[in-house]
């Protein structure tokens, strides 16, 4: 029984596992859930689905899994990835695990709200968001950028060290997001720059693939619809 | 070498590991840092120590790592674990990941966020959050301890399954923290209740042990000072 994947490619997480799935061929089918339509908010959704109402999610013969970094961790042990996207070595994972960690209330929590304020919630309440909260949102942002900047590609080309990691993936799902927003994260940051230039090629042709919708609605610097 | 666990037991993380250490007999030497005195803002700190200028983290012998959950992970192959605390056996580590990863922008943020705001930052600077403001982190923090209630503990007697692991562990150190502000988690919640008097018993006496502050702090229902 083949994995099923339920995603939405305008979800972060979403694209870094169906990109983290392509480039270690793992095998899967692949099933869309419109969050803008609110597809997962039924009761008939959250029994046979998930209980938790959000995506990504995995289901796998029975066994139903939540969490994009606990499916990422799953995935690794069941299927063959490849040592440099999650390492098997000890401390070498534990680097990755690091970073997948510390993202939830930083590069995740931070670009996820600033364009969730900014762009996601006016379109879908007509109400804007006042412009000292909005400066917060993207004072916390900015802070985190600089930490992505100054911090984890300080010593290294990647996050976590030499070579590219499902980290690396993750990052750079969640910085692109903001871009819908009219927000250029790479501006005034060359070394995050260069970097998210090393993942879009590392990670080609799928993430160009995951990030089609995104890269459209970005286009419209911030005037899109959804 | 023994590894150094550094941390503050008014952090949530921090107790956690300690129990975690403890219960599993993981030898290591305790570094008490102060956050309330401000000791992880230095320069020398964020050098010498941790360049997140977070607790907790661990130093094992040249080998520096934040994030308590890659902490866990990366102790549990390092160390003999009792197979309950953190499952070797893929589908059951699975599960116990998914609560540490959902806890993030969950039990950890909004338990953490309601602390802050009603108890620790009006200490620290003189300044009240407003009412409004309070409510809606108020609001969170309930909405998430309703489906620890309802969801986590619909069908079993612990967060991940029939035994006791670490997840449960970083669960009630989360929950424990608003009694510092005056708030009862357990209160309208019976099966929370419960679950909490189980694992406070089961990591017994460690639990108590990391608790100590906490405890003396909640006695004075929110009318604590640092």
């Amino acid at each position: 029984m083949t994995l099923k994947l339920y995603l939405d490619f305008l979800s972060q997480p979403s694209r870094a596992l169906y990109i983290f799935f392509k480039i270690n061929k793992v095998p899967f089918e692949l099933s869309q859930v419109a969050l803008r339509k609110g597809e997962h908010l039924s009761e008939e959704f959250k029994t046979n689905l998930n209980r938790f109402q959000k995506v990504p999610f995995i289901h796998d013969g029975d066994f139903r899994l939540t969490e994009s970094v606990a499916i990422i961790r799953y995935v690794s042990k069941v299927h063959n990835i490849d040592n440099n996207w999650y390492p098997k070595e000890t401390k070498a994972q534990a680097r990755v695990d690091e970073y997948l960690e510390w993202q939830h209330n930083n590069t995740r929590a931070f670009c996820a709200l600033y364009f969730q304020r900014k762009w996601l919630f006016p379109l879908l309440t007509g109400r804007q968001t006042s412009p000292e909260t909005m400066q917060k949102y993207e004072d916390n942002m900015l802070a985190c950028l600089d930490q992505i900047e100054n911090i984890w590609l300080a010593d290294t080309p990647y996050l976590c060290g030499d070579r590219i990691s499902v980290a690396d993936i993750f990052a750079a799902c969640e910085i692109e997001q903001p871009r819908v927003a009219g927000f250029d994260p790479i501006k005034g940051r060359p070394v995050l720059s260069a970097w998210m230039n090393r993942v879009r090629s590392e990670a080609s042709p799928f993430y160009e693939e995951a990030h089609a919708v995104l890269n459209k609605l970005a286009e419209k610097g911030g005037k899109a619809k959804l």
